[in-house]
C-alpha cells in the first residue's frame, strides 16, 4: 500500500514515530530489544494514519492527536510482541526457532508494558468514554485472537464464523481508530458513527485483500511464505468458498483438517482453491466491504482530506497493490 | 493469614467475589476455564480488601469502591493467567506439564482479556488520575517481572535489586489498592498518601514474609515444594544475607549460580541459609517494614477500622501465621 494517500498528515506521522520510539524506550535494555524490531522494522502505521486523518476531517492543528494515534499503535505492536510467542504446539510441529531461554515470558511482559503504557497514553485524555472504548476493544481483539485459535483446522465453521474473526482482529482497532480520531474533535455523533463505519468497511476489505494475498502473491512481496493460513489452519475467505464450491470439495475438507496434510500439500490446496473460484469471490466481497465504506464518507463536511480516505478505499477496488 | 481483619468489609468482599465471576464469565468456553480456577480456588483478595478497608476509613457506604475493588483483583488475576504459561527453558528443565496443544496462547490472551476488562471497569470512574495511577501501576509491574528473569541465577546482585523486584512484584499494587481506596473517597492528598505508604510498607512486609516461609514452611501449608524460590532461581532476602555472611558464602555462590545445582542441592542450601541466620535477618527486616506500616495511620481521622489495618501490620510484626 502507498504512503501518497497519508500526504497531508506525514509530519504528524513522523512524530508518532519518534514517539512510539520514545514510549518503548526503558531503562530495560530487554524490553527495548523485544520491542525495539517493531519500531525499526517500520510498519504503514494503519492506525495512527486513520486516527489523523479522521481527525484531519475537522480541524487542521492535529497536535491534540497525536498521544492517541501513538496510543493506537502501541495497542497495534502489543498484540505483535504476543504473536511472538513460540507455543508447544508449534515447537511440536516443528517450526521452532531458536530464542534466548525466556523468550516467551520476555515478549509476555513486553506486550503487556506496551499495551498499559497505551493505556496510560490515552487516559492522559481525562476521557472516560475514550477509555472505555479502547478497553472494550482490546478485549474483543483478545476474544477474536482466540476464537481464531479455536477455529483452527476446524472445517465446520462457515461465513459467520470468519467475518467475526477478522474483524475482531483488523477491522475494529481500525474502526476505533477512525472514531477516536473524530471523537476528540468532539463533532456530532452521527459524524463519529460514520468515521467508524468507514473504518470497520475498510478494515474488513483490508483484511480479506491481505488474506488473498497470503495465497497468490510472490514470497518476496509478503515476507513470508505463500499459504502461511494454510499451514497454520487459519481457514480464510476463499478457502471457504472452495470449501463450499469446488468439485473437489470433500478432498479440501479432508486435507484441512489436517495440519500435517495442511502443511504437506499447501500447493495443491491453493490450485483447487483458485480453480473452484475462491479468490475472484473474495476479491468480490473485498470490493463490496470498500464500497461500503466510501458511501460513509456522504455523511462528512466536503474538506480535502475526504478524498484521500475516498482514494483508499479506490485502492482496494482497484486491486493497485 | 486470618479473615478476621477484614470483618468489617466481608459483604462487600462476597460481592466482590460474585462481580469476578461475572467479570470473566463470557461466551467463549475457554476463555472462562482459563481463568475459571482463579476463580474457584478463590484466594484472600488482598487487593479487594485493601482498597474496601482503605475506603472505609473515610466513609461507610462502600458500594462505590465496589467495581474499582474488582478491578484491583482482576489486575493481580491477569498476572496469574499470564504466570501460568509455560516457558521454554522451563519444559527444557523438565517441569513441563501436559496442557492443551494451544495452552500458551491461550493463556496469554485469556490475560490480556482480563487485564483490559480490569481497565474498563476502572475507567467507568471517568477520572483520569485513578486510571493513569492503575496504568502506571501495571507498567512497572511488568518491568518487576522482567527485572525478576533476568536477575534469575545471579548471585551478583544486591539488596537494592532484590527490594525494587519485590516493590514491583507485591508491594506496588497493594499500595495502589490502598491508595486508590481513598482517593475514590475525595479525601486530603496527605491522607491518600499515608495508606498508599501504609500498603507499600506492608506490602513489602507480606512478600519477604512469603519468601521466608518458601524455606521454611511445609509444603502442604505452601501448596508448592518447599525452596520453590531456589529452584526458579529467585534469590531471596535471606539467601542474600548467607551469600554475605555465611561461612560458606563462596560455595553457596557455586550452587546458586546453576540451575543445575539448585534443583540438586535445594535442601543443602536451605541448611546453609537458616545456620547463616537469613532467615532470621529477613524477620527482622520484614517486621521493620510493618512498623513503618503502622506509624503511617497516625495520619488518618480515629475510626474504629484503623484497628484492623494496625492488626493486619501486627499480625506480622508478632509471626502469627
Amino acid at each position: 500500500m502507498g504512503f501518497d494517500f497519508f500526504k497531508p498528515i506525514e509530519e504528524e506521522l513522523k512524530i508518532v514515530e519518534k514517539s512510539l520510539g520514545e514510549n518503548i524506550n526503558t531503562d530495560i535494555r530487554i524490553l527495548d530489544e523485544a520491542a525495539g524490531h517493531l519500531i525499526s522494522a517500520g510498519g504503514k502505521r494503519l492506525r495512527p494514519a486513520f486516527a489523523l486523518l479522521s481527525a484531519k476531517v475537522f480541524r487542521d492543528d492535529l497536535e491534540y492527536i497525536l498521544p492517541m494515534a501513538t496510543a493506537l499503535e502501541l495497542v497495534h505492536m502489543a498484540t505483535l510482541v504476543h504473536d511472538d510467542v513460540i507455543d508447544n504446539s508449534e515447537m511440536r510441529r516443528g517450526t521452532f526457532t531458536v530464542k534466548s531461554g525466556w523468550g516467551n515470558r520476555i515478549s509476555i511482559y513486553a506486550g503487556n508494558y506496551i499495551f498499559a503504557r497505551a493505556l496510560a497514553l490515552a487516559a492522559s485524555y481525562g476521557r472516560s468514554d475514550i477509555l472505555n472504548i479502547l478497553a472494550d476493544a482490546s478485549m474483543k481483539i483478545c476474544e477474536g485472537e482466540i476464537v481464531q485459535l479455536l477455529s483452527a483446522y476446524d472445517v465446520t465453521k462457515g461465513l459467520k464464523n470468519y467475518l467475526r474473526r477478522i474483524e475482531r482482529k483488523t477491522a475494529l482497532l481500525i474502526a476505533v481508530s477512525c472514531e477516536l480520531g473524530a471523537a476528540l474533535c468532539n463533532v456530532h455523533a452521527r459524524q463519529i458513527e460514520a468515521l467508524r463505519l468507514y473504518g470497520h468497511y475498510l478494515g474488513m476489505a483490508f483484511q480479506i485483500t491481505d488474506d488473498i494475498l497470503d495465497l497468490v502473491a510472490d514470497e518476496k512481496v509478503l515476507g513470508k511464505p505463500t499459504g502461511s493460513d494454510i499451514r497454520q489452519g487459519v481457514i480464510t475467505l476463499p478457502v471457504l468458498f472452495a470449501l463450499k464450491h469446488s468439485p473437489r470439495k470433500d478432498e479440501l475438507r479432508k486435507l484441512l483438517s489436517s495440519p500435517e496434510l495442511c502443511s504437506r500439500y499447501v500447493d495443491y490446496i491453493i490450485d483447487k482453491v483458485l480453480d473452484a473460484g475462491g479468490v475472484d469471490y473474495a476479491y468480490e466481497v473485498s470490493t463490496r466491504f470498500a464500497r461500503k465504506a466510501k458511501k460513509q464518507l456522504s455523511y462528512l463536511p466536503d474538506v480535502a482530506v475526504k478524498q484521500n480516505l475516498h482514494d483508499i478505499a479506490d485502492f482496494i477496488i482497484k486491486r493497485d497493490y
